[in-house]
């Protein structure tokens, strides 16, 4: 299935590696990995896919297709700034959010209106959110995603 | 100042009650409401604020106009979808949100991403999260980003 | 009703005494402006519109609300880029399409999708287009779009 | 490069006919095929590029991947409606735009926002658009427009 990676652009390195392992795992697993297209957390879980010969999805808020870090195989531009958050977790049929600030909870909100399972690493936990899962590791988080997944199918 | 009031389409009738009470307070102090334009929470505070003599704005998901709640003075329509749920925080200085679910959290996501300041009632606590901040009441809610907005004008 | 003007954002200044003339007799005969709210052909309308005492809608490509003319009543951000182009001409119940260039031509396109009376004056003669009409002056094209209007009424 | 085709989602026979041609040259000429997704020219632009190997993107109005036509490789929703419009042509280097109707027509507009090489076939001829060519054949409107990028590379 395809599962969107979403957390900010700029995150430190522990951030960055979870981020990877999450991008890893899930090109293991036989996952496409869609994501924002850009820097931090959305280029390490794209590098991590592609380390396991994994596929990416990019899609960016500006107009340019250069702007794509250099490991999105398939890059979307929309010219919908924020706007395009919408499009990131709709493209998807799973969301595993890490860290992040504002840009990452209003995906995580996407994901809630749009029924996917959303397993959250170090992101608030909100408790009250169907679907949500709060996760401690990439292993988990994928576990969650999956196990959900096969309830709605 | 323009104010977004955010919060789910159909709440009990509790939340309706605060709803119309933020929007009656917001025109009482000389504040334009901007909502979605539906029901719920959003038909609520806009029928607090006519109540009160004030002016209203509906940004709604789809194309037609006449879906807009009779309480909106100035309809815009969009057909963007939960999409549009960006444009209703950005078109406005602050943001209340009221109780809600996964859009909710979108919108107050999207607020963060817009540095405007959040009052929520009845939403999770989000700590972390900068110039949010979990109210009590209509009073505390509208006290609060005034006092917020005053500090950046 | 609501009539969104249309067309370049740099234009000659025979263009914008065209368009100022239709933003002038739309408010006279009692209709709304919508605009893309930015300069030329928008910027025109608006001061005609206002010049008669009329009110106008600005919806901008942009986030920021300080980028629209100083003749726009009520300002709308899309943080869109050019596809808020397709928000301009939903808002309105018709078109008047004044000279421009891709962007007027992809909004007379919308014009289309959504069922709009289009009056073109200086624009491409588009003969096999539904409820499309070339006009002379700004007389003939709200003459145009109101007895339009009123067959679909 | 990426090449939208754009035309009507419902066509006489010789028009798809057209449309697959067009579709299996790029795909023979090593382009990718974007398009809207649907049925029309669309799916046939779609059908001749698989027919001949090729690669194709289909970026769909509404939310749900199961409404592209089966000759979509890649597919991408936007939720956006009409405006998704926009996408479809901001996402490829040239646009081939066939018979159609208003929104084939906003898809020229935006090829033109974006300064892209058009080339039209049976679509309304727009002497005065720049980049833009009225072509007879899928030759003929293939080579303008590769013809028309490497002036640009």
């Amino acid at each position: 299935m395809r599962v969107s990676v979403v957390g900010g652009s700029v995150v430190p390195d522990p951030v960055e590696a979870i981020a990877e392992d999450v991008g890893r795992l899930l090109a293991q697993r036989g996952h496409t990995v869609v994501c924002g297209g850009l820097g931090g957390v959305m280029e390490a879980a794209c590098r991590g896919a592609k380390d396991a010969g994994g596929t990416t999805i990019g899609i960016l808020p500006g107009e340019d297709r250069s702007e794509a870090n250099q490991y999105v195989d398939i890059c979307l531009v929309t010219g919908l700034g924020h706007a395009r958050n919408a499009l990131v977790v709709m493209n998807a049929d799973a969301v595993v959010a890490i860290d992040g600030s504002g840009g990452t909870l209003s995906e995580i909100g996407f994901g809630n209106v749009f029924d996917r399972p959303i397993a959250g690493i170090r992101t608030p936990s909100l408790s009250g959110l169907e679907r949500f899962r709060s996760c401690k590791t990439p292993e988990d988080a994928v576990q969650f995603i999956e196990e959900e997944s096969k309830n709605t199918a």
